[in-house]
């Protein structure tokens, strides 16, 4: 496709309007939002009006004034995004530590089971969030395997299935409803970690049944650099689960400030410390900026990039190592290399920005609600560019 | 004193110059700075700069350019005002988080002890949390008792002495160098919470021989509404202790993607998940505008700011119910009062902005830094005016 083609699609583009919400530095070609999504212009706004209004004028006054309400107000923001009601979502700590909450959580909810299964090459915080979390439990285990290997594992000793709903490198997607369904027949819990789908392809918690979920403000939600994550447990599971993180801020009454913990109602017992309003200020001015966009939408944009990046791939005989049946993938494409590492250092510093993942992986994250199509053309030509010999006797090497 | 008086008091402080470098709202008198600091003015550019250049324009690159090695950074900018080296001190999730990851760590430390030992009254998440943590330790248990009784309670069974340096509500003291002595005469380590005292009065860790310690950023360090935190480990305890949040951020090698947790070298292992970026860059912001202050002139400050607000609560017949020795207290005062509650809304709605702490306490923050004795003066006659009966019938009861 030429760049003139390219520019014909932007422009017949039904979600093109969305990019102007979003601050796209010059000269540069933004594929990493898959990482840390680009700057939406009303978190400017947002940002100058917490630091210099909420925080500079209003001061401790805040936290009355819509604070202390903010992580359970973002989540109910989130819902929409992830197929889940609104008072089953809250904005908490990061993925990491709330990982640790469930995991420790659905451990003491049937103590007859004592594994945690999760997959291998899942994302690393993942594994090693569980190998601490199964160590605050007596007598629980983390079950690792590979992924055609997981429904074998899935045995009566199974307490919690912990996966990926979209993987980090291959962008490979479970479906999410039969997984669930599985581990349901089992006897086990699913918890999803939707770090990489949220906010780019639709999720359906509901529909699928799950227990309980996390997910990253920071990617395709576009939160800001380490956004606040957001947890979500299913209605029925509420009252009973508890959160192994007690903080106050999860405490019934953190204003009583007494000695004994009580769990607060709802999601609000999920909260630990106090959260960094900066912090939850960006990630909602982010779903403001997207409150009118519709899931299924942007996935159809996502599949025609990754279409169009995909088939440049092809004509450079790269590996793509993602799905290319739509529905079995997320928002990125990704090529085996066996110089990825040296050809992504060339085509950042030509402004393409992507990224290597270890050992020889290109990533290219596709965020439909900012990337055109005349981006995927300009960069798969400047990736050909560099994967051409430059002459006969040089080959890739001389990136 | 006379505001005349106060005002001189405040043209003869050596300090003045630092209120220049806070935003101070018009009308408001602002006395909560224990609770949340005031905006440096710093913050504002800092802030602009986090958002619309780090993330806006350099989006993934600042990671390398600045983002990874800011907690590092930043508990190195701590570190001066505990008595701490920089390499023993790292920034990273909340108070509440943090002493989650140290009282597990603590319990493993040595198995034949198995009691966590805090006082009565305590700041609620420091109890709330231990509760948490005491269960993810097998034989683990919270033992809490009135402070006359913590001598006594402190025998071969604690693993762990848990205190705040200085009470959130009465601006007790302890002696840190005398209590951590006591409890490793007992066998015990012992972990300090710093968040009343960190950067209003001098903190020596180093000289108390203390083990570990957490603190607040969104204090006396002006760090912004829910800062970071930050944690303390000894150099002699860092290489055994494991953190068990065990997140890719605390990883060795975080971008080798590796299934297993191995834990990074010294401080970095107990870092959990991804940090909010614009977090660390407002509590870096606050901690450069104050690295010029020396922490024992703000004692001195403070101490000075205390007296005056004390002899006026003497003559206002009120009952202060922090210690008058300097070095036993912290840099708040309290005041026990039957109708604190509807006072201290009062005095908010005449921009005089302290805090009401439950059942009956009316507290006041003194920050050395911005507090001024014409502040001082004019609280105390505005309260002054409140506790006098209107006329001959009417009593406190009218406010």
């Amino acid at each position: 496709m030429t760049i003139e083609q390219a520019r014909a699609r932007d422009a017949a583009d039904p979600l093109r309007h969305l990019r102007d919400r979003f601050v796209l530095p010059e000269g540069v070609i933004y594929l990493d939002g898959n990482s840390l999504g680009a700057l939406p212009r009303a978190t400017i706004d947002a940002g100058r009006d917490m630091i210099e209004h909420q925080w500079g004028e209003r001061l401790i006054r805040s936290w009355t004034e819509g604070w202390m309400a903010s992580p359970a107000r973002i989540g109910g923001k989130i819902a929409r995004w992830i197929g889940a009601a609104p008072e089953e979502v809250i904005a908490a700590d990061s993925v990491s530590v709330n990982l640790f909450k469930f995991i420790v959580a659905a451990l003491r909810h049937d103590p007859a089971r004592r594994v945690v299964l999760s997959e291998a090459g899942n994302f690393p915080t993942d594994l090693h969030i569980a190998e601490g979390a199964v160590a605050c439990v007596p007598g629980a285990s983390l079950r690792v395997v590979e992924r055609d290997a997981l429904g074998d594992a899935l045995d009566g000793d199974v307490a919690l299935l912990l996966l990926s709903h979209v993987h980090y490198k291959t962008a490979e997607r479970f479906d999410m409803g039969a997984w669930t369904r599985r581990a349901h027949y089992a006897g086990a819990l699913v918890c999803w970690d939707l770090s990489h789908s949220v906010g780019a392809i639709p999720v359906d918690l509901a529909a699928a049944g799950a227990d309980c979920a996390v997910g990253c403000g920071y990617k395709f939600l576009n939160g800001g650099p380490g956004a606040p994550a957001f947890l979500y447990v299913a209605h029925r599971h509420q009252a009973a689960w508890g959160n192994p993180l007690s903080g106050w801020m999860g405490h019934a009454e953190p204003f009583a400030f007494a000695d004994a913990y009580a769990p607060g109602a709802g999601m609000e017992r999920w909260r630990s410390g106090t959260p960094s309003m900066l912090a939850m200020g960006a990630l909602e001015a982010a779903l403001d900026a997207m409150a009118d966009v519709d899931p299924a939408a942007l996935e159809a944009k996502s599949a025609a990039l990754f279409d169009m990046f995909a088939e440049a791939g092809d004509a450079l005989g790269l590996e793509c190592i993602v799905p290319r049946k739509a529905d079995a993938r997320g928002s990125h494409i990704a090529f085996r290399h066996p110089q990825a590492e040296a050809v992504m250092r060339q085509l950042i510093a030509q402004g393409v920005i992507g990224d290597f993942r270890t050992p020889d992986v290109l990533r290219f994250g596709l965020t439909p609600a900012y990337t055109g199509f005349e981006d995927i053309a300009r960069a798969t030509q400047m990736l050909g560019a560099l994967l051409a010999p430059a002459d006969c006797t040089a080959g890739p090497a001389s990136v």
